[in-house]
């Protein structure tokens, strides 16, 4: 391939470069081509057109300063040629940007870009304290090895327990225990890679955190990593951690699970204890985790878990309720029937009277009255000390009275008593969350984090375990597969993740997990 | 441009993967282009040339298991086309490929590749523990908000020191209080960002540590960092801290200084007290620190220094010693004498007749027989516990018997009096290292080491404070700037670095990192 630039190349990479300097956003559009064929890479995702290039580039405010250190060239013809060059960053750090450049009638342009900049020391979205490990587990046993983001709601001893939230970690003690949940990971030789970010005092299904931002996304760029266990779900999508221990109490492992293509359990109330956990309403708080694999959840459970309430053997039947899938979008709904229809399930309509609203409602109102008398009292010291989404829930909940609070308790008891009953010894396919992830959008979130709430509150206000699963997509078979190197059709974009969820009686965790398993090697 | 893909080329892409999942070097050889012209870049540098593919393929012991997720195809013509590849690894997260492919008589060969994989959770050849930050800083003060990277040679409050040793760390308890170097800087505003690797006991030049890997080095892929303050540098200049925390004995701020292309100052003995930092040599040991830039080397002065000895104005000439610059490779001492010519700087034949030979001899057999009364128990204690390079010098150590030590001791002082004697208050400009940063191929280091000890020993053995200055080199101006855009000579590889060292009497310290912002701001 020629190594000699075509005329007036240079020129363009060099206007290039000087147009980012300056952050001009004309200069930069122009020399991207238009259409919805243009394509830019970088850590964060593959954009794709035109429009969603200048979108990031206008949101991003400029470019951190760089020198080129070298410059290559590979000629295609007289009219495209790949620009690969060596990046010097003033803020440290080598990159590399490799542009496919294409002369136009309007001159040089860019039909594709891939950038990489120098990582970070870490992604603080993601982590707050990190080590190689930060605690070392026992040399071996049945999770020697295995690294574990603990959610920045548990005491790690010599550690602080931030709860997200900058005021709380700077009044905190550190602890002289590790929590119960650390302590068996630990004891069963895994080891605590770091503390994860969580959303603030756990109460937020979003995944953003006004402080640190949102963690990533990886398998939906753009959008939220779904909270409160955000820190915790990311660092496994992204690899960085094998195990993330969180908490649910109205999914707060179910829906990172779910937007991220994640395997997720909330575990039956009170069955792994929630001692040292800073708590946000006790009687639906869970201990919950989440893996990239089937085996590992299961593997986390048996170190975690009591056994099973009901030994022995267990075949229930998979169900799924049609009217529960309608509270979902129309593709979460196709995809989790889809999946549950490929699993066996039955149509069930036991679910068809269930007012979810009012469910919901109670949820709300109960989670609110406890989430109060938790933090209440810190709440009302700090004023401004919380990101406006939690402190307006946290406003909303100081006006819930003891009445009202003591009515929702009751409610929750008769809807746990009705849930049982329509569950039975059954397993209950449903969606894990209302939608795809969203976008950082606060009205977007708001009217998500609701809708999803219809779904997620029946395993809070049952007190039931659930575990999820991603729903599958096409994509190319692995590179290590027999059959190795199928591709995914040319332009399509992977879909965003979906979760399905199953739920079942409280105490059959194990049994559930064990499911999950079976399900995961079969579909 | 055309989406379609021509003919052939999806089978060659599957081929591709296919084979990088078996790791098939034969065919991954055959299937990118031969010859001097092929392009492969990652997060660890851009590779140029089939050969030094091949040879970095055959190094790495297969590709992790992943899937395609997305394929993009644009075509230029019938016989070159772009593939852009989103890829899932199964060990998590995603990451990019883009590819050039090109028609040849035997098919079709990738011309060119950029690779991200995604990042691991922080690097551990480079940190052993992180936070955001892990020691906040006071509020305000001349290094607010700065980030440091601690060697782990350091006590910092609540956490342990590791002296680069797995073993030592096991048997480490945690520090009640901060290194005073470390207080001074957070007291001055400054965050520790973390603890960073060290070569073992900070007994070597070369970076590398046997336990954790060696640090990269950005400015030469594929060379080794510098050691021993190893971790601290590479924080630098992968930009993941603003200053790296260090200590110099032999070199071990100047030599990693010189071989990343950083400032670095290696103050006078016993300026800056070494407290709370496990030693090495404690005649010889000595603070120092490293920056991208020569103000915040001197910002950082400013915070651990005691008031020069001798105030007023100081005007010294800056000399250069032919036979000095002699001792390094031919690149090396060509750039460094450029660089002091064009400081201005005039040849002095004042250090003809020194033995520099027996000079690094004396230093050699005195930091030996100090670094055994040390650690010699230590050592003796936990056999097997230090990497061979390491181990074999406590070896060497372990046979200097008291009577040497001493005797080596007196020449020390003599060599001494003749240093200051030959210095007086002028400025020499010698090399940081004797050569550009070595492979890491036992053989070499140890060759390069000997050469560099040769003139890193004079400031040893005189106290003397050392600042370290990178030589410039062609290369783009930065986007940032006015004329922005310069671009590099097309095809140019960028040379590695070479640090020039500026040596001044002990005392001199703040002077000498005035006079480096002042040359940093000029050359």
């Amino acid at each position: 391939m020629r190594t000699d630039p075509p005329p007036g190349l240079l020129a363009a990479v060099r206007a290039y470069e000087r147009a980012l300097g300056t952050d001009d956003l004309d200069a930069l559009d122009r020399l991207f081509a238009p259409g919805p064929q243009t394509l830019r890479g970088d850590a964060g995702g593959l954009l794709v057109g035109h429009d969603e290039i200048a979108a990031f580039r206008g949101a991003r405010g400029g470019a951190p300063e760089r020198r080129l250190v070298e410059v290559h060239v590979r000629t295609a013809d007289d009219d495209h040629a790949l620009v690969v060059a060596v990046t010097e960053l003033l803020r440290g750090g080598r990159g590399q940007q490799t542009q496919l450049w294409e002369r136009t009638a309007e001159g040089w342009v860019v039909a594709a870009a891939h950038v990489h900049a120098p990582a970070p020391a870490f992604d603080p979205r993601v982590w707050r304290v990190l080590g190689d490990p930060l605690v070392t587990g026992s040399a071996d046993g049945p999770l020697a090895r295995r690294t574990v983001a603990v959610k920045d709601l548990y005491a790690v001893a010599g550690q602080r327990v931030g709860v997200g939230n900058p005021t709380w970690l700077d009044g905190a003690d550190v602890e002289p225990a590790h929590a119960p949940a650390v302590a068996r990971l630990l004891t069963a030789g895994a080891d605590v890679r770091g503390i994860a970010r969580t959303d603030e005092l756990a109460y937020s299904l979003a995944g953003t955190n006004t402080h640190t931002g949102a963690p990533p996304n990886p398998r939906a760029p753009g959008r939220v990593p779904g909270g409160s266990s955000s820190g915790s779900a990311a660092a496994v999508a992204l690899g960085q951690a094998d195990v993330g221990l969180g908490t649910d109490t109205g999914g707060s492992v179910r829906v990172p699970a779910s937007y991220q293509g994640l395997y997720g359990v909330r575990t039956t109330h009170g069955a792994v204890p929630t001692t040292g956990v800073v708590p946000l309403a006790p009687s639906f708080d869970t201990v919950g985790w989440l893996t990239r694999d089937a085996d590992l959840l299961a593997a986390v459970g048996d170190v975690l878990l009591p056994p099973d309430l009901a030994a022995g053997t267990w075949s229930p039947r998979l169900l799924v309720s049609p009217d529960l899938l309608a509270l979902a979008q129309d593709d979460v709904a196709a995809r989790v029937g889809a999946f549950a229809a490929a699993a066996g399930a039955t149509a069930s309509d036991a679910w068809r009277t269930v007012d979810v609203d009012a469910w919901a409602e109670v949820f709300r109102v109960r989670q609110a009255w406890e989430a109060w008398r938790a933090h209440g009292a810190w709440v009302r010291a700090h004023p401004g000390a919380l990101g406006s989404d939690v402190a307006g829930r946290f406003a909303v909940a100081s006006r819930v009275d003891d009445a009202t609070g003591g009515a929702a308790g009751e409610r929750r008891d008769a809807i746990r008593a009705q849930v049982l009953d329509l569950l039975g010894d059954d397993v209950l396919v449903v969606p894990a969350a209302a939608s795809v992830a969203p976008r950082p959008v606060p009205a977007e979130l708001e009217a998500v984090r609701a809708a999803t709430l219809r779904l997620t509150c029946v395993a809070g206000l049952g007190g039931l375990p659930a575990v999820v699963l991603p729903t599958r997509h096409e994509a190319g078979s692995t590179s290590h597969a027999p059959e190795g190197g199928a591709l995914p059709e040319p332009g399509r974009r992977a879909p965003f993740p979906v979760g399905a969820c199953l739920l079942a009686a409280p105490g059959r965790d194990r049994a559930l997990l064990a499911l999950a398993r079976e399900l995961a090697a079969r579909l």
